[in-house]
């Protein structure tokens, strides 16, 4: 199976706007640290990784997906093209941007490395796991490590010279990260022996470095149970010497990889550590039972990469159906749609199809908005560390809300607009001559890894909605509503803020339901009933909100354009418009729905789900 | 790659409770020309079909779709072990239920036929749409063929020893039929020439029979451009004499099969009529330009398979996540969550997963319901034509009414559903060790084919609700109405049958809103724009008050029910419940948003869609 032509398709325009217009870089960018960077230096960068994912990561996806990856003498062999591309991703450098200097990183903004991530997981989804998961790994490493660890692991693990990956799923435990009977005892020397089997171990074995450094979560002799008695190890494939130079096997094997639905070129890894006793580990910064926090580190930055993962795909999909409506002719114009002698139209005149394409652009715009969002407070949290207290706290604040936002809305809107694009295509689209039903296929996953969307909602209303006391919570609805008293009269857009409006009040009102909830013992059960639904409300505000902070600011930037820049900012105009009026709608009724308090789902009895 | 183990599951129980229980099958059959069925046949086929889809359909569906087909020498190789499933489809008659005696039928019922039809689609769907088309294409033949037709085909087609399609599609058309390119031109012994390309054909041509009978629509030289222009011809992969017995090919010839998304095991292909010159027709009926109308009696019967086959892989895949769900251990019940130590729960006691499961029970529900009431309506139709003409045309309404939202809620609830059983599996499902992850797959194609959902939904606000006067529609309300005066004051379901009246009232300010529409140029795009919200409505509301009544019937039969049975009453309540407080209230909301008449998909330029 060679590789294919490119499928990926994205207006960077879209990049810029989000980036420069709406968020703006310039300023976040331009001080310290992000000096060095300017937007100049983020569009190169963009166009840059553009022409990358062009000519070499989206040629790669079909071709990835259809040969997959296979298992030979007990080693991953990753399907042809990705060793040419790994080596690519680093020696361009796309995976250092955000990475600090100490490592060998660029020490650029998050706002820009965000972006560039949505380039490369959009042609590339399967691929881009293997880099991402050595980045995320080694950033943990380079916050918790020991200062040998540091130097021993992070700059190789940056520049590509060996991968990484994060082994939490054990077989009986799943999501239950607590339930772990993966065991550590400790070694005369001070490092650990390993036992145990990990799964669904994403790039958990493959052959596109010398090596693979497995961070383990393990329990270590008599330490309590649950997540609280859990220890976090480096584990490498091949055992290194100090001076990085590879040692021979460590006693990690490949069990087997499984065969997927979708992401097929992405190595998914059952893992044995210590079948013979062999396994040598090394203690995370050198504590012990804190394995569990450190990995969440590491689990944060992998649940908005699965957000911009869903982003990147929704994305192109809905420019692949895009260039797809405009290509194909097909029908009569609805003016003329009794006349079967008149000229065929292109797809993109019928209502329905328009109507399809303008449902995808707006969420895609929106949750790339919030995407931006989230990077912008982190880098912003960042350069205000230690100099303003306060403002740096609540912009951690919003980036821990927006974390679960990002990455449930961005993976459920993704599965939905994929399979949306297929309806754009018709019977074409469920064929793999075009990318989509592929897209589909691939995004499926979104929602369950990296903690299911469920535990994401269960985090935002059981976690992040009563931290500082509920301050980030309230900082939230707070910036919503300073934006609805800006824009209440808005000569275009004051109609669709007062649906935001009502779409806020909404989502106070379910916001303080749970409240009620939580402190009654009886009700205690609607809180896990209603998460999901919360979480998809309050995304809906947010996104919501971010297309119509867009619009409005398309309406001022826009004005005098002409060509293509008009056409541009119209087009914000109508992504804010149909989102307010008919997604926005929705959060008040959802609210309704809570108010009902339905316990059915918990009220029935095992037994009347059916006799299987 | 063999056939594996069995994953398809149903519990019988749910289909007896709909068919006997809610739709009398015992009053409708067991009067002419029914009078040969009575409950015990009826339970008796369904149990022997259910036999045969675990014995021998179940256990090739996720063999067939690894395998795929193939095409050797010029024609398609279906997978292994489905040359014994087709024979052993016709030697036990599941195909005959239903069609007439006249051509070697048994001339039973339709209710008990679609039910035999959910088994054998959710036990393998694939498989089972290549004896669907055959009869869809002898009921056609059937219904309008010469009687020398109906005698060379009919019985053939309905035994097995021919297979059949349904040759609409051009690549240049689309879901645009009247752009057919394909022609017709009459030969000195009456039969005619046949020239074109079809694409899409599913089981255009495979290796389970000794010839395909292909139904070709084809534009006779000299007749009207459009749907006007087409004619209906038979046309015979390989020719055959008047005594059946086959003289040689003609002329039809495979150019090549897709590779798609799921239902791999069905061969959809490209057919190219009369590259040579030497393709020849009979025409259907002897009659020249009625081949689109011809065409819609196979087409409706088609897009009730198309139902048909999304509540059965919403079915089952219910129940295999129901299994897992049961079997599954994993994360500490919900009483003691705090505790690593407390015995690990069946993930059926998660508040979320009981969510999900109750979700998809209360769907497949109320939609096999829908199915079933739509085929009572049929076969009602069939008995009392001729008696009673103003109750025949009454349940021929309803039927012409159901039809598009079988075909639509049935195919997109079905892809959301399996998608949603994945999601209860968690990682599990996404692999294919279990077989959710093909439902999904195969699911996805069921709002696109046999007329996308959209089409559905024009064809019911453009069509349906304006038959007769608006009398279907008016009737379909009338029946909601009067269940809603009747038990308005249920003490169990009062306050949920208050929640349907309010949805009632939203689908008919809708439907009033369309009919304003209609009548004005202005706001006529606001039509397809609207017209799948409110395709969904009604199918909403039939299936809450279709719930809702299963319900009051569960409630009156149940009530001295014991054991398995109280159990199995008691979901009925839960799943009407659930829908009347979770669904119904979003048939208001969708009343509301299209009060908003939202023009921005068309009020948008093409050009602000994004410049690719």
């Amino acid at each position: 199976m060679s590789a294919g032509i490119n499928t990926y398709k994205i207006d960077l325009r879209e990049l810029y706007f989000t980036l420069f217009e709406q968020f703006g870089f310039g300023q976040v960018a331009g001080q310290a640290p992000f000096d060095a960077w300017g937007p100049d230096e983020a569009k190169a960068v963009l166009e840059q990784t553009y022409r990358f994912a062009k000519d070499v990561l989206g040629p790669l996806n079909a071709s990835g997906d259809r040969e997959g990856c296979r298992v030979e003498n007990g080693s991953v062999i990753t399907p042809k093209g990705f060793k040419d591309a790994w080596k690519g991703v680093y020696e361009q450098g796309f995976k250092s941007i955000s990475a600090s200097p100490d490592h060998g990183g660029q020490g650029g903004p998050m706002m820009l490395s965000v972006l560039v991530e949505e380039i490369l997981s959009g042609a590339n989804s399967a691929f881009n796991m293997y880099p991402g998961l050595a980045y995320g790994a080694a950033e943990l490493v380079a916050e918790c490590g020991t200062p040998e660890q540091k130097k021993l692991y992070v700059e190789r693990m940056l520049n590509g010279t060996w991968g990484g990956t994060m082994c939490l799923t054990e077989p009986q435990a799943g999501s239950d990260v607590g339930a772990a009977k993966s065991t550590a005892r400790k070694n005369a020397d001070g490092t650990y022996n390993i036992r145990g089997t990990k799964i669904f171990i994403s790039g958990g074995d493959h052959d596109l470095a010398e090596n693979v450094i497995h961070l383990v979560l393990a329990r270590i002799e008599g330490a309590v149970p649950g997540t609280k008695g859990l220890s976090l190890f480096i584990v490498p494939k091949i055992r290194v010497k100090p001076d990085g130079s590879l040692q021979g096997p460590n006693d990690v094997t490949l069990g087997s990889i499984e065969h997927k639905m979708g992401i097929r070129a992405s190595a998914t890894c059952v893992l044995n550590f210590g079948e013979n006793d062999g396994c040598v580990g090394e203690l995370v910064g050198g504590i012990e039972n804190v394995g569990m926090s450190q990995m969440f580190k590491m689990m944060n930055g992998a649940r908005i990469a699965v957000g911009i993962q869903g982003l990147a795909l929704a994305s192109t999909a809905y420019f692949n159906a895009l260039e797809y409506a405009k290509d194909r002719k097909q029908g009569a114009p609805a003016h003329k749609w009794k006349d079967p002698t008149a000229p065929r139209a292109a797809i993109i005149e019928h209502a329905d199809v328009r109507r399809m394409l303008l449902e995808m652009k707006s969420h895609v715009e929106g949750i790339r908005a919030l995407l931006v969002k989230l990077a912008m407070h982190t880098d912003k949290a960042h350069q205000l560390a230690g100099k303003d207290d306060t403002q740096a706290a609540y912009h951690r604040g919003q980036v821990e809300l927006l974390t679960p936002l990002v990455k449930s809305y961005g993976s459920d809107q993704s599965f939905r607009l994929c399979a949306q694009a297929i309806q754009v295509f018709g019977g074409a689209g469920y064929c793999q001559d075009y990318p989509v039903e592929q897209y589909t296929r691939d995004s499926k996953i979104f929602s369950i890894y990296e903690g299911t969307n469920h535990i994401q909602a269960m985090d935002l209303v059981g976690r992040k909605m009563g931290q500082a006391g509920g301050a980030h919570f309230q900082q939230f609805m707070s910036d919503v509503g300073s934006f609805i008293e800006a824009h209440r009269e808005h000569k275009i857009y004051g109609e669709a803020v007062k649906q935001l409006a009502a779409a806020q009040e909404g989502l106070m009102a379910s916001a303080m339901a749970i409240l009620g909830w939580s402190q009654d013992p009886a009700k205690m059960t609607l809180i896990p009933l209603s998460a999901n639904r919360f979480l998809n409300m309050m995304s809906e505000v947010a996104v919501g909100w971010l297309l119509l902070d867009a619009a409005v600011i398309a309406e001022r930037v826009g004005e005098k354009a002409t060509g293509d820049e008009k056409a541009f900012y119209e087009g914000k105009r109508w992504s804010a418009l149909w989102y307010a009026r008919n997604v926005l709608p929705n959060v008040e009724q959802a609210a309704r729905m809570m108010a009902l308090e339905d316990t059915s789902s918990v009220d029935i009895s095992t037994q009347a789900f059916g006799a299987i």
